[in-house]
């Protein structure tokens, strides 16, 4: 099972080399944007453009206009890479297509890929102070929005979310808590999930939202992973929790159902045994991970 | 070393029930609202008003006016609790006797406070919409904003910020990686820090600042612990990360020094040794539970 435990959640270990440093040097920006061996990420819309050998397609730099604004994503392959900040793209348009696209991406380029659909987003969605009201201007090659009336600068959002299975029991008896939401495809069930809110930290997010979604008391909250979600900008941070009581009170605002399922079940579900009790996840979802690495320390 | 390693970082540990359900249910808020049991949380603008007990200060409700906005903090000790929402609050009011107020109260006092502060902060500087910059109006009790122009929904920001501690060499021979900002007080150093990014995740962020700051490639990143931190609204998430190579190059824009401490020397800082190599965050930072709990496991 060694190699389940190093399986790498979705959306993580991009290559891009951030270059934190060139998006304080105006001159080193626009240095990378006339050099020809700068890239632009294809996008239609928000979708990855995706080639024939199943990777993330890249334009040459100088098909857009200058007057495009740009976002600098960093260095990859010692080349440039830029995203059109394209104003009024929705970051609703999530469809089958678009996460066909991203199952044919390795984790790494879906990281790639996720740093620039999140930026994209909060650009088309953030162009006017909160502050003041006044239209915004980009600053930091594409990493900020500075609001010439009040001042204020500000930077893309990233929402921290809490994902965690409650275990309870030990050992050959353990079993774990999934629940469905109502939009879920038929049959899948997931890890819960909620966000975490201001004056939380995860392990306190963690034991509020299965109190408030299952009804259930939860402690020694225990830290596996995290991953990047682009939908539009969340920090996933999967957790296990323990409890010593495993009757449910769920909350049908939020929740279709849940359920325990035993190892067994959790193994038959990631398997894709058609006996399993439910369909799991996808794999570029850290739930999956969590799964995974649940079944891996068993 | 056992309570040790149980010592709860600063600000967790609220004792409050936020009532989710509640803040959906405007009859329900209204209710709370005209109860006789109903406290307001006394903040000196974003200062906590600290009791002669050393205890956070409440008064009653109907000492504010009708049409003052408040937030639902949530139910504690069975009494509905606000605060009320004061325009024009800046969140750069950090001063010597903030801090001396917050080190008076209990881990649990100032989770409730951190919670309280983040909430009044942001309404303060988001009365406006990022979508088109219309004024918006305040919902969900005080837990969001919606733009009645637009109908977009805005929720209260928590920025993931990661902070670790880079360690070279195992057993006695460990050590750790410890830097100050220009801004310090004399002394004191602490663990590197950064926000995390859209695209990233907490191990990812983990090693590009530590490249970034001090030039040095980790691995095997590991989670510790996580506290709210409420200057404005940060998310600590506390880490240990491993290196094979101690050669430093420091980014001076970030950090004015950093330097390699080993476990003695840190024992000797959190002990207040007057000959410690260096001055110890404070208790409530969650820098502080880092050196606590990586000593501790040594």
């Amino acid at each position: 099972m060694t190699s389940a435990l190093t399986t790498a959640p979705g959306f993580t270990g991009s290559l891009l080399d951030r270059v934190d440093a060139a998006r304080h040097d105006a001159a080193l920006v626009a240095a990378m944007r006339v050099d020809a061996q700068a890239l632009l990420l294809c996008l239609d819309e928000l979708r990855p453009s995706v080639g024939a050998d199943g990777g993330l397609g890249w334009t040459a730099l100088d098909t857009v206009a200058n007057d495009v604004p740009l976002a600098l994503l960093g260095r990859l392959d010692d080349r440039p890479r830029f995203v059109a900040l394209t104003p009024g793209v929705s970051a609703l348009r999530r469809s089958p297509e678009l996460f066909a696209a991203i199952t044919t991406l390795s984790p790494a380029e879906a990281g790639t890929y996720a740093t620039a659909r999140s930026l994209v987003d909060w650009h088309a969605r953030h162009g006017f102070c909160p502050n003041c009201g006044h239209a915004t201007d980009l600053f930091r090659a594409g990493w900020g929005r500075i609001c010439p009336s009040c001042g204020a600068e500000h930077f893309p959002r990233v929402d921290p979310v809490v994902i965690m299975l409650a275990q309870h029991g030990e050992g050959a008896h353990a079993r774990v808590l999934v629940g469905r939401q109502p939009g879920f495809p038929a049959g899948r069930y997931s890890a819960l999930a909620g966000f975490l809110e201001p004056g939380e930290s995860v392990e306190a997010a963690v034991a509020r939202e299965l109190h408030e979604e299952a009804g259930i008391r939860v402690h020694s909250v225990r830290y596996l992973a995290s991953q990047p979600w682009p939908f539009p900008s969340q920090l996933m941070i999967a957790c296990v929790a323990l409890t010593d009581d495993d009757a449910l009170v769920v909350d049908h605002s939020e929740l279709e159902e849940a359920k325990w399922v035993t190892r067994d079940e959790v193994a038959a579900a990631l398997a894709g045994d058609p006996a399993a009790p439910f369909l799991p996840p996808p794999a570029y979802a850290i739930a999956h991970t969590l799964f995974t690495r649940w079944l891996a320390e068993g």
